[in-house]
């Protein structure tokens, strides 16, 4: 750090990673500001809250499934303290995952992903369409082959957001609605009320972190070229009486070659998710986003056709150029958390232990396998 | 009426059809209540504005074809004096309606319509694919067939309904923003405060009118059987800058069988509807009625799946028997306007018209064509 123990921390950016980590840092003594207009209502808010680590394993990214499965080894511990500091639940679900496939092209991708899951000593369940249907009877006809991953998991993203706030205010976290301009060591510089003139308010701080999702780019100078907006649409439902119920299990699936995921909610919800494009800043929800996700999640569960459609919403995830996040010092008294991409809420648990380390001058445990630099080469 | 003139008029249900009838009957110097918790919320507000009778004709309807063209035809008029009441827009489109067809049963029911209407004096015109197209542009090569219906025209009714209260209140409308329980010869019984006991509060008054849409069956015994819910549902667009923009006339067709219809609007938006379903009062939207409404219509405008999509709503259409509105006394003292279905917008003017002119005592103008009964048989 620079030579003297920080007290004071400022965390910019009020989505899952930024209250996690304001939490968990004012929970180890720190005093936490957080910095956000509107906490809970970005990325975070249209999530699905998927936990996949090995459903969504890609040759080549062993590094993020051996981030997301050692993050994920902590979510129960993680959520148990969520839900015991918050006084209410943490949103966890621990029912696991299925993945299932339609087409022959989409059993050829199964195939793969549960030799390489093997190939990493991750063991999956093969499935027939028949032992799907029997554990999920809503699961359709056009499913013909799956994967049970046990370990997945999902989380009610709105929920956890809530016990996450909670959970900070009791901490003592003071929330600070405003927006941030700019983060340099010693201070957050705030966005100027355009009605008033003068310098730039600040909020001053030993430590910085940058915690502002697909916005951290703009925040410093360092993260500029790291972090760029992946937009996503996702969709939330609500079985009605007259409908099937939905799954227990989250369903997702290679849909014809396209990756569609189910995440079942604890009040007869289902979201369906998720779309992928580059376009900027843009949160406008489209046509043609919508038809492809019925599309897709009526060739796994047809019985949605009579759910209602509650929401369509869009939101921008912080993607990286190697898919990992960017976790550590970007200069002396300025951290960054931020470019976890799909992966916010899977990551939160490891991200806010990693940076409540940082902040107290150690090297973060648990994500040794990736680039130093990335972990705090500043420090 | 009941031996004396009407001096006070209680008008339930603040949507298209009350609010009009609120605004002319004081403008005519009635003393008009106009009674809903919430105005323009209900079937009004879900609406896409239709204004086609023509588009709409179906063999054995000629009475609603002959009422739909009457009231059309007073529709320009009515704008005018709507929009120089309110001080702002009327929302009235005069630019059209095109009605297309993409499959050879389409192409045939298109043949049959312009062969019913040219039976019955209606001249349209026959239009080809090229034609179409070159007429609008954004309409996809599926669409083989066309007819041209210049007299059918459209309307925003959320602009139509800002304009209609801004004009009630001009005439000195009084807004009594509660639910009507009861209506009765001399009053309109109120719906109980739960909170509060003692007798039912009421709005008293000469002649009530019963304007509520698919609730008005509940509010008279001689409504009961006549009046049903039809739910259905209707999706808002908006062109994004990236796509195509919407077609100058409002296109509607059937597509492979089902009924779908474009109005555009005037700041760039587009409005696809509708579903049609018997289920009660059922206002969730679902899953399978998107997907429908999104499938028609691209195969009409492909450039939609370049739209954001900015809102689904479902509303409760009051259908009759006989797919007629019922305008008239239900006895002395009470008016009935309501059950317009689809029409509601459509028939507008000459409900409005009718039934000021049942409050003078006098027999309502243009609408001889309809059961004399249904007109007024109690007055």
């Amino acid at each position: 750090m620079s030579g003297f123990p920080v007290e004071r921390v400022a965390v910019v950016g009020g989505g899952a990673v930024g209250t996690a980590v304001a939490w968990r840092a004012a929970a180890a003594g720190f005093r936490v500001s957080l910095i956000d207009p509107e906490p809970a209502s970005g990325a975070s808010h249209v999530a699905g809250g998927m936990l996949a680590p090995i459903a969504e394993a890609w040759p080549g990214e062993e590094d993020l499934l051996e981030l997301g499965a050692a993050s994920l080894h902590r979510w129960p511990q993680f959520a148990d303290e969520l839900a015991a500091a918050a006084g209410t639940p943490s949103g966890l679900r621990r029912e696991g995952t299925l993945v299932v496939g339609v087409d022959s092209a989409d059993r050829e991708e199964l195939d793969n992903l549960a030799d390489h899951l093997s190939r990493l000593g991750r063991e999956v369940t093969r499935l027939t369409g028949r032992q799907l249907r029997s554990a999920e009877p809503s699961l359709g006809p056009a499913v013909r082959r799956g994967l049970h991953v046990p370990g997945d998991l999902a989380v009610d993203n709105r929920v956890a957001l809530d016990a996450l706030q909670r959970a900070a205010r009791s901490a003592g976290v003071e929330f600070v609605p405003r927006s941030a301009a700019r983060v340099r060591p010693g201070a957050v510089e705030l966005s100027g009320d355009p009605g008033e003139a003068g310098p730039a308010e600040t909020v001053d701080c030993d430590a910085a972190v940058i915690a502002a999702g697909a916005h951290s780019a703009e925040l410093h100078p360092a993260l500029r070229d790291k972090i760029r907006p992946v937009k996503g649409e996702i969709l939330r439902l609500r079985a009605r009486s007259s409908a099937l119920p939905p799954p227990g299990r989250t369903v997702r699936g290679p849909v014809h070659g396209r990756q569609v995921y189910l995440v079942p909610r604890d009040d007869g919800g289902l979201v369906v998710g998720a779309t992928q494009y580059e376009k900027g800043f843009d949160t406008e929800v489209t046509v043609g986003g919508v038809r492809d996700l019925i599309a897709d999640a009526e060739q796994l569960l047809p019985g949605i056709a009579e759910y209602e459609l509650t929401e369509a919403a869009a939101g921008v995830r912080p993607g990286t150029p190697d898919n990992l996040p960017v976790i550590g010092f970007c200069e002396p008294g300025v951290l960054a958390a931020t470019g976890h991409h799909r992966n916010g809420f899977l990551l939160t648990p490891i991200t806010a232990d990693a940076v409540v380390e940082l902040l107290r001058g150690g090297a973060p445990a648990g994500i040794a396998a990736a680039d130093p630099h990335r972990w705090g080469g500043h420090r």
